[in-house]
């Protein structure tokens, strides 16, 4: 067998240590410590005579880590495990998973930084909320992997990597920045943004030939239970990410709570609507495995707001309602209407979830009154507390920012897209799809361990040859 | 195929949604944020003025939010994925369990505010504290899910929850609030709760003709390893558990570290156990899958107390030797004589360890004294500190507590079980148990991935036909 | 069949029966609760009249837990599940992983007590940071467990664990109190000394004759997918890990921030050597689920200092490719040269890392000034502030160090090896290595759920006969 195309041993290493070497000497210019991390500039701040008290220490970083590692847990795990479902693509998507995102934490940190953090020093000072923030960017890329899962190569996802947290940090920047928008959880920056994108690329990079490879697009019983450790992962720990960068005290509380009664009732609709979709009754793990977690999406930009449990749970069951649907009716629609092959149902789980998210959170900031946010109004609406603008302005700017979103991800997405059609990156040919066997060494033998290292595998029609 | 009386198609959909909406009509009446999560009323507490400065607020949140993580997780992965080892029920056992906890961490916020925490403006102020106690109750459900598992279905699961954590709720307020015992870690309100109520309801659904099914309640390689992702995590997380309502500070420490102890100690007596009562001196999956566990069991009651790490050893080593001789000898005759059908065993690692966790709460209360407490007797014995009863008093309230629990649990699961019974709800024929075909979509292809989605799979005599 | 040398029946039980008693006389004569676990003491330190105000409580135990947790995870989630990539040995990774962690927590309790911190009562106090070493002391055995896996019987583990703990303490003693090394996350005193004393433990037990069983050394596509849960656990939780008994502030943060980057461009260059190594340019999962890791492990000792993320990521960038490099190329000739026979490749993970960390943290402490660490300097390098030694004396005692814990892991490692190899404790036959079979009660039927309890697997040519 010789070198093909879809080889990765060139392209592979080159494109990683161009872009991991880029990265490095980016990091040893502009990368600084931010005053929390650096001893010298720390204990200036704790006092002239460098006494360390543990009473007086800035709390930041230890209210933020366990936040900060449930978010981690959510982009490694959460992401990775949740597109294991696919019966041979479990390499693939926990490993190129891994991949991706340690690379975007990376140059997120970048983006973000030359685009909102750019200090009069002109360094970039990383802190937790950076490591953060940057989980967050790789987040919205992970979720346009979910679009074209088991089409793309590595490379391909690399460099779609590259060009999606550039574009997210720009995005982000025009939003809450320039705009003044308000979204905590990102249901416009990171969902919206990374499912439109995502999808547009997937419709970018259409294969009129997949039907070669969809015997291999669905499950086995034992990947769903993989991609169950995905989705209750990001599950519980949805009110981290939601709450991750609100500021301390009642916001994060709120944002905490908000989030997960919109889950719990969510779910409650997804497994309503599943069995009721189906015409024996019976529930379906798709549905399971995604629209659960819609709730989550959908509270990205109000859950710090005063919404009450009751508006979070009516949004949750609304939307888990609406995910369900999409999955059943709307997802063969796309396929086979408008050319998205969206292998995840991103579109069900974070597109249309994201857009309602926007929309419940210009909603609920248009109400925002001093009568019922007291003091606390100039936490979660700074620019009305301190009379910039009026509530309705605030929510009329949070409908812009999603559609100015919406510009960017497709836009990008079909930018990004074509980079990603020039034939150099090593793309599986339509016969390849959705399976590892072309990107990882497969293990011998079948799954109860009797095959020998010697024995050659013989009954995969798909093995390349 | 027709709709048959097992179909969920319409009872599950309209079950959820009744319930759900019930919940949330009562959420929008009731329940209100607590002064920690409404912007306004922290604001007010906060000053005057309103500044808000990191130093003052109020850190409650903070220390507890990583253990309502753990307990989250315990909750949610822990229990759903100990009960996978049954090879052809993953989809039900994390499922249903995602299901039915997501429904019950609604409702048990629900009945407990009804008789803990009415405040004086007749609503139910939630918060961090109101949603562990809910994830507690809800923890109760599971155990007795583990009792049924495998022979009931959804709705009557759903229907189950409602009444359990009801019952919950009731017992709980009558042992904490008016016997005024203590439990932080729920030896009895929880695990003997909702063990023996749960071996209630096993006995009420008795099955005689469940050898038809017989031959699906054992385990494979892979579903055993999956069961074992919940073994870890709930005896990891048990620390965080038992501590997760404790009063900040020494308590909160103690009852970390004696739980810590009491697990690592168990857990060498029930690889010991295990080994010695197998004739090939060969461990036994479900003795380690379990029985490592119920020191955490066995020191919910107590581990707050002053137990000292070495007496918290002897109690873990003596539960984790009782549960796996449980596991090996009484089991087999709860099913064969009193008509118990235990599907996880639940008897052994949560209805011994509970009674042994309020019996030696019970007694280590009794010896409660000043000299070893000192100013923290408040803390942990708020009663017999001010005097208001003597230590063996307290001693007595436990025990009571414990009596008063078995009663809420063996009346409660007459009742519930004899609801459950009614056959409109579409509990699986006895041909049908410990399988996941008859309420779950499942893949076709064996789990090497060979199948197609064209193919039938002919090969499993249980398919519905 | 009759019960033979390999049998666990007695064997077990007596080991693990005897190890825990004595376990738990000791912890009696010797354990106290520290000073902030009990609550006489507690409160009497809160104040004359034992008010207890949150305000005022030490933070220590609320900062560190969270990262406990973590750390407790990567022992018993992480090591456990990253070692169940062989196809037939899952039980034993993650089953021997738990007993031997459970055992070794409490033992290494008591060593480090007797060296480190048996106070002016002649008693052992233990608290949240005792609990943390006592798991990374831990970590140091499982890292050996790595080196023998699939070739040694629960006893044997045991044995190892009880005198490895022992050798750990008394060397992690003369490091870090007598040379005054710094180690934070354990380069040296951790991954150095757990890998070159199992290195040599397997040395010791070489089998000539393993060929016999080396059919089972591979792993199937779903182990290796369970195995994934283990690598990306430990990834993510790694800088919990380094960071864990660090001095809080900047120097917990610094210590999180360089090793999140140093492991980011670790996995970059694994993936990118994975690919150029392979004649197909395909990627190898055993590279994946271990080299990626390797950049935690080589900041162990340095990620405490000003290394700059830069800095991180050029450690994390080299230490993945020599990782990656070991595992195709140099543990071959371990084994076939050395007879090393490093089941898990610890070498490349543990070793090489381990001594480059040890030599990173080495140069960067000689070059400390006060210049760079301002008042920070004596949290890092107290004996340098205090003018005790210079910055250049302090990298020297950084290197002996190294000298030490080698010299400790190999003296005691063929010590301890040729005491494992006294053959009373049931080591498996040649043929029996790599399979749970010998060991484990192993469920019939296949991983489809086929089987039934009746059935005997015939097509197992290994199964003991």
């Amino acid at each position: 067998m010789t070198a093909h195309a879809t080889s990765m041993r060139v392209k592979l290493p080159v494109v990683c240590i161009i872009l991991e070497g880029v990265t490095m000497v980016l990091f040893a210019i502009f990368v600084r410590y931010d005053k929390e991390t650096d001893p010298k500039e720390w204990h200036m701040l704790l006092g002239k005579n460098g006494s360390h008290d543990d009473k007086n220490i800035d709390n930041d970083f230890y209210f933020r880590y366990p936040s900060f590692q449930d978010v981690h847990v959510m982009i490694f795990i959460g992401f990775g495990f949740l597109m294991t479902f696919l019966k041979r693509y479990g390499f693939g998507s926990v490993g190129f998973n891994f991949l991706i995102a340690s690379f975007g934490i990376q140059w997120a940190a970048l983006m973000q930084g030359f685009f909102h953090s750019l200090e009069e020093d002109n360094k970039i000072h990383v802190g937790i909320e950076s490591m953060i923030n940057a989980e967050f960017c790789t987040g919205s890329v992970l979720i346009s992997f979910g679009g074209v899962l088991g089409k793309t190569s590595p490379v391909q996802l690399l460099v779609m990597t590259i060009f999606e947290t550039t574009l997210f940090a720009i995005n982000e920047y025009i939003v809450v920045s320039v705009l003044g928008a308000k979204d905590a959880g990102g249901s416009m920056t990171i969902h919206t943004f990374g499912a439109y994108f995502g999808l547009t690329v997937a419709r970018v990079l259409y294969r009129p030939d997949l039907h070669k490879s969809r015997h291999r697009e669905g499950s086995v019983y034992h990947s769903d239970i993989f991609a169950m450790i995905g989705t209750v992962y990001l599950w519980m720990f949805w009110p981290s990410f939601n709450s991750a960068v609100t500021i301390h005290g009642d916001d994060q509380h709120r944002t905490v709570m908000n989030t997960y009664y919109s889950l719990a009732a969510c779910t409650l609709a997804a497994y309503a609507i599943s069995a009721l979709v189906n015409h024996e009754g019976k529930l379906d793990m798709v549905h399971i495995q995604n629209a659960t977690l819609a709730g989550g999406v959908a509270v990205g930009t109000a859950a710090e707001m005063v919404m009450t449990p009751f508006g979070a749970m009516i949004v949750g069951f609304i939307t888990g309602t609406i995910s369900t649907l999409g999955f059943k009716y709307l997802s063969p629609i796309l396929d086979s209407k408008l050319k998205i092959q969206d292998t995840c149902g991103i579109h069900n789980l974070h597109g249309m979830p994201g857009i309602i998210g926007a929309v419940v959170g210009s909603i609920i900031a248009s109400f925002a009154t001093r009568d019922v946010y007291g003091a606390g109004l100039k936490d979660v609406f700074p620019r009305v507390a301190n009379e910039e603008r009026t509530a309705s302005t605030q929510g009329i700017n949070q409908i812009i920012s999603l559609g100015v979103t919406l510009g960017f991800a497709l836009v990008g997405g079909v930018l990004v897209g074509f980079i990603m059609k020039i034939p150099i990156w090593g793309s599986p040919a339509d016969t390849q799809c959705f399976t590892d066997e072309i990107y990882w060494e497969i293990p011998e033998g079948d799954d109860d361990g009797h095959g020998t290292m010697m024995s050659v595998k013989q009954d995969d029609p798909d093995k390349i040859i």
